[in-house]
C-alpha cells in the first residue's frame, strides 16, 4: 500500500523542477519497464501490482531496488498516463557518461516543443542508428513523461546531448550540415554524405536565426499533390523520418 | 456574448454522438479557420473575437453565416484545445459526394485508433497527393477534433472514404496491395507501382485477420541499428509517410 506521502512525494516528479533537482524521471507501463529492465539504469523505486510482481520474470534482480506493492487505483494516483497502468517507476537519470562523436548521421534539433514529437523523433533516431541526438537548450526536456512513453524505450537507447548547436558544429568540421528548407533541393536526388549532421526545426517557427546560418545545404521533400492547395509542410517528426531514411537509403551499409 | 444556453449546446459537439446525429464538426484556430474558409464547406456557426473578426480580411463571405462575437474566456469555454483560441466555427459535414477512383496510391487505414497518428496521417496523405484514403469502420472517426487539429486543415482537402476495406480491394483488381511487414522486403528495392493500395493497421495490433489475407506484397523499412537492442517498430505515421515518400520517389512524376 502507498501511504498519503509517499502519493504526495511520487506526484512531485510529474514537474520538471523536481525531475531536474532529484535527477530522476518516471517510466511506466509494462512494456516500458521491461525495456527499462533490460537497460543498466538504476531504478529508484519500482510500484506494481501485486499481480504484475507475481507474473513477471524480470529480466533482472530487483534486489538493489525499493519495490512497492500498490493496487491500480493507487498507482494511477501517481501515473501521469490516463489509462490505469500495473506497474511505475521512478529512474535515476543516467549520468553525462556519453562521449560527443562526431561520426555518422547526427540530428540536431533546434528548440522542438511538443514532447509527442520528441518521442517520435528519438524513436526514429533509434531505428535508423541515429549516433546522436544534439538538444538545443530550448527543447523540451527529454525526460517530461509524455516524451519517455512516446519514445517507446527509445529514450534508454538513443545518446542524446545537449547544449549550444553551434558548438556541437563546430567540433564537426567534416560534417556536411543539411536542414529541410520548402526552397532545398530535392531529397530525393541530393547527395546525401554518410557523416552528416541534420537539422530540425521548432514546429512553428522553423530554425532559430543563429542555426539558419550554419545551413550548409537545405533539402526539400517534393510534394506530389498535383494542381490546388495541399498542406503547408510535413511534422517535424514525420519529415525527420523521410529525410533519415533517404540519408539510410543512399548510404545503405551491408 | 454567448449566452449559457449556447455555450452548452456548442459543448455538446465534443461528444461524437452529437457530431454524427447533426453531421457537424468543430474547427478551431486562426489557421484552421483560413483554411477552412477556402474550402466550399458550409459554415453553421463562426464564434470570434470582435479583435478577430475586425483584422480578418476573410477568403469568402460570411453573410450567411452566423457569427457570434465572443469573449476568449467564452471561446474557451466551447473549445476543446487547451491553449486560448480567436475564433470557433461549427462546420457541416461535406456529403457522400465523394467517388471511389482505383488509380494511384491509396492509402488504406485499418482501425487506426489514435487521433493525433490519424490526423498526421491525413496530412502526410495530402503532402504525398494520395488519391484517397479508405479507413475501415473501426477507425477513429475524422471528425474527432483532435483528428481535425492534428491534420492541419488536409481534413479539407484528402478524399477519405469509409467503409469494409475488403469491398474497396474488390473494386481495385489492377492494384498491388501492400503493407508494412518486419519480415517483408527491403522497401528501398522494392517494385513500388503507381496504382497501389498501402495498407496501414492498427497501432498495437497491426492489420487485423481478414485483412491480412489481401495482402499481396509485404515491406520492410530496414533498420539501421548495428548490433544491440533497437526499437521494435516505427510509429504508425512515421511508417505510413516513410511508405509513401517510397511510392512517390519511384514514381516521379514531372
Amino acid at each position: 500500500m502507498l501511504s498519503k506521502n509517499k502519493i504526495k512525494h511520487y506526484r512531485t516528479f510529474h514537474a520538471k523542477k523536481t525531475r531536474e533537482a532529484e535527477a530522476k524521471f518516471i517510466v511506466e507501463g509494462t512494456k516500458m519497464v521491461e525495456e527499462l529492465l533490460a537497460t543498466p539504469l538504476k531504478i529508484d523505486t519500482l510500484v506494481a501490482t501485486d499481480e504484475w510482481l507475481s507474473s513477471r520474470h524480470c529480466g533482472r534482480l530487483l534486489s538493489e531496488v525499493e519495490v512497492l506493492s500498490a493496487t491500480e487505483a493507487e498507482i494511477q494516483a501517481i501515473s501521469t498516463l490516463q489509462n490505469p497502468q500495473q506497474v511505475w517507476a521512478l529512474v535515476e537519470k543516467p549520468g553525462n557518461e556519453i562521449q560527443f562523436s562526431s561520426r555518422g548521421l547526427i540530428l540536431a534539433l533546434d528548440g522542438i516543443q511538443d514532447p509527442g514529437n520528441m518521442g517520435t523523433i528519438l524513436r526514429i533516431a533509434d531505428w535508423f542508428g541515429v549516433s546522436q541526438v544534439l538538444c538545443s537548450p530550448d527543447c523540451v526536456e527529454i525526460y517530461n513523461p509524455k516524451v519517455v512513453q512516446a519514445s517507446m524505450g527509445a529514450i534508454f537507447r538513443v545518446p542524446v546531448l545537449h547544449g549550444n548547436l553551434q558548438d556541437f558544429f563546430a567540433a564537426c568540421t567534416h560534417s556536411d550540415i543539411f536542414a529541410a528548407d520548402l526552397q532545398g533541393e530535392n531529397v530525393y536526388t541530393a547527395i546525401l554524405p554518410a557523416d552528416s549532421i541534420l537539422v530540425m526545426g521548432n514546429e512553428g517557427n522553423g530554425l532559430s536565426a543563429e542555426i539558419k546560418k550554419c545551413i550548409q545545404h537545405k533539402l526539400h521533400i517534393p510534394t506530389f499533390k498535383q494542381g490546388g492547395e495541399h498542406s503547408e509542410s510535413l511534422n517535424v517528426a514525420v519529415a525527420a523520418a523521410i529525410l533519415c531514411s533517404e540519408f539510410r537509403r543512399v548510404n545503405l551499409v551491408v
